[in-house]
Parts: C-alpha cells; structure tokens; sequence
C-alpha cells in the first residue's frame, strides 16, 4: 500500500555505480526521491542519458537536469583540455578534481530541497574507493551541512533542518555493489567512465573505470 | 606604478549598490579583481546590463557572467509566478528570498578562486539594511568560509586557504553610498530595482528600491 505522505527527499544522481545505489538506499528507506543531475560541461556527458535511466527505473517522483557552465571556470580535466590520466590510482588528488563541484551541486539541492520541504539530501559520496576528492570526505559533508542549515529561510525559521546523507561513505565500492544488488539495481543502467571511447565504449583505463572493474570483482 | 604581482580577488557583483561597493573596496586594497555575475532567470535581468558598466569602469581583470537556471527550482518572488511585494520593508523574510542563492553564487566563485589561485572571495552582503535573508548574515558567512576551506584541492593540501570577505557587513546603508562615494563611485552605474516597469524605470516601491532611497537620503 502506498505510504500516505512520504518524506521527501533529494538525490544527487550522476548515473554512476555511487549515486544510483543512493537512490535506491534513498527508496529503501521510504523517501520519496526527487533526483537532481547536471550539465555541466562534462567529457562524460553520456553519463545523463545513464542518471535518466536509473531515474526512470528506480521511480523517481521528478528528475531535474540542471544546466551550470563550469567550462568557463575550467581547471580539471573533466571540463577543460587537460588530459584524463590513464595510469592507475594514486596518492595525489587527480586532476579529474573538479574544483567546488560537489559544493555547487549541494547548493543547487539545497534550494530545491527547501522549496520541496525536503530535508534530506543524499549524495553518493565515497571516501574509501575514490579518488581522493576533497568534497566526498565526511569532515568535508558535515561542514556543508552546518553552513546549511544556516543559510536558508526555513532553517533559520525553525521550521527545517537539513541531514547531508551519504549512506555509502564508509562502503567499499564491492560493498556498495553488493547493497544495490540486494536492492535489485542492475547496474548496466549506469555509467563510469570519465572518458568515453570515440566508439561510446569506456575506456577501461581511468580511475572511474578501474574503480568500477575493482567493485565488480570483489562483489563477484 | 602598477604593483607587479598584486593579489587576486574573486568579487561577486550583482550590479547593485552593496556588491559595486564592495567591488570599488577590493580594488581599494590593491586586489588585482575577478568579477562574477550570474544570470539566473531573474525578473530584473537588466541588472547584468550595470553589472557590465560597473566591472568596466573600476576595470577588473576579467568579468564572467554565468548563466544558472534557477526557475527551475523556483520558490521565490524573483524566479517564479509570485508577485514582488510593494508595501515596504517587513519583519519577516520576504518571498524575494531564493532559496540557497549566495550559496550557488558563492560555490561558483569559490571554484573560480581556487583555479585563479584566489584567497580572498568579497561578497556585498549586508545585514543592517537588508530584506532579513538568512544568506547575509556573519554567522552564515562564517560557516561557508569553514566548508569553503575542507572542500577544494588546494586548501586540504595546504597551500591556499579562503576568506569570505563582507566589508559591509555591519554598515548602514547610506554609510555604504558615502564609502562608495569617497572612492569615487557613481552609483548611476548601479542598479537596484527588483521589479522594473514596463518602461523599463525603476518600481521605486519594492524593499530594493526603498533601502537604495533610504540610503541616497542618509548619504545626502
């Protein structure tokens, strides 16, 4: 039976491996989704046309596509002409690191968040797979949900507040692979590579691919 | 004689009194400025048109206009169907309020700080003479500054570290305009209306207009 008044909630959805098992924790736990993913200029804008699958399939209420240009602030080599490296995960935070992307993308959900009453916000961010983002560390997601509830009308007016949720925080990609499986998430639905082949195909060399192929094995 | 590496500041300018007089203080303390705006489906779009003026006459180093869709996240008198209020300035937060907006608009300038290599990112905010919007106040800014500092590349690998600057934080607004003046800022270069009429004048009735009225007045 469907719930009467669900509790609403909003997801950031790239249409990778992260933020779709966030989704379907997110619809696990009875929320109704309101899924935001961007155009933002992005090598890999294939990855949309994955979010809008998964969207589909996972029963989202709404789907935004929001359109940013952050090719004229530029600096990574997912928006601007530098090249994505291919040579395996390292110590340094790679030059993929789009600088305050997942703080614009927070933002962007946070006003909708308030305009819907929603006062969960689900991100995928990962900090033990991943390629050392700055913006996908819990220190980092707490202070973001400090500033916050700070920031808006209906926080400050006591009548909100917000919870920054990243369910998959602590997970490796093998468990986070595993958790969307048992939630029935196929994940040919979705997408990883930064780079995508001229042909369409990823290119199975970036840390998005091999991240994706190491998940993959260890959740068999 | 030009100092030879002067020190980048990002600016955030709307084209109004606060942020043109904020822009004219950065230049005042030496900071070689980097302009940003943002057309973001505001009824008031012509304030882009003195956001140019201004950015060209105190001659910052680059002006970057980004174009954000936020009527698609709606909620507020300035991007959605709802009308602006004309009966003067109330106790509680108007419905010219949108949702996250400095949060947006701080997250894009805090992106283009770390590529430019920018410490220093100036906001006109206000919150003496101001609508109440929660986005204005110390406390706000304060939080954004902590997040600002644990989300990029450069601040956790230690070799840059952010400051949200609000000069005008405590000043009233005709405080403002005489600052302004001294620095020989013309304020016909700037643009506060929030609902312009149909002639393109100014409504001269909505809480923009009125504080921009208020401070002409207490600046004499």
């Amino acid at each position: 039976m469907k719930q009467e008044n669900p509790k609403k909630a909003v997801v950031l959805l790239s249409g990778g491996v992260d933020s779709s098992t966030t989704l379907a924790l997110a619809k696990k736990e009875g929320f109704e989704c309101y899924a935001i993913s961007f155009d933002y200029g992005q090598r890999h804008g294939v990855e949309l046309e994955f979010a809008r699958k998964v969207a589909q399939a996972l029963g989202v209420a709404k789907h935004l596509v929001i359109k940013v240009n952050m090719r004229d602030i530029g600096g990574s080599a997912l928006t601007d002409e530098i090249e994505v490296p291919k040579n395996g995960i390292t110590e340094n935070i790679p030059v993929t690191y789009v600088p305050a992307r997942n703080t614009i993308f927070l933002s962007f959900a946070l006003g909708w968040a308030e305009v819907l009453k929603a006062e969960d916000i689900f991100i995928g961010a990962n900090a033990i797979d991943y390629s050392g983002y700055p913006d996908c560390r819990p220190e980092y997601l707490k202070a973001y949900e400090t500033m916050a509830n700070l920031a808006t009308k209906e926080t400050v007016e006591g009548k909100m507040h917000f919870h920054i949720r990243a369910p998959l925080v602590d997970l490796t990609k093998g468990e986070i692979i595993r958790k969307g499986r048992e939630l029935g998430l196929d994940y040919t639905l979705t997408w990883s590579c930064y780079d995508p082949r001229p042909d369409g195909k990823p290119c199975g060399q970036c840390d998005s691919c091999r991240l994706r192929q190491k998940g993959m094995q260890e959740a068999g």
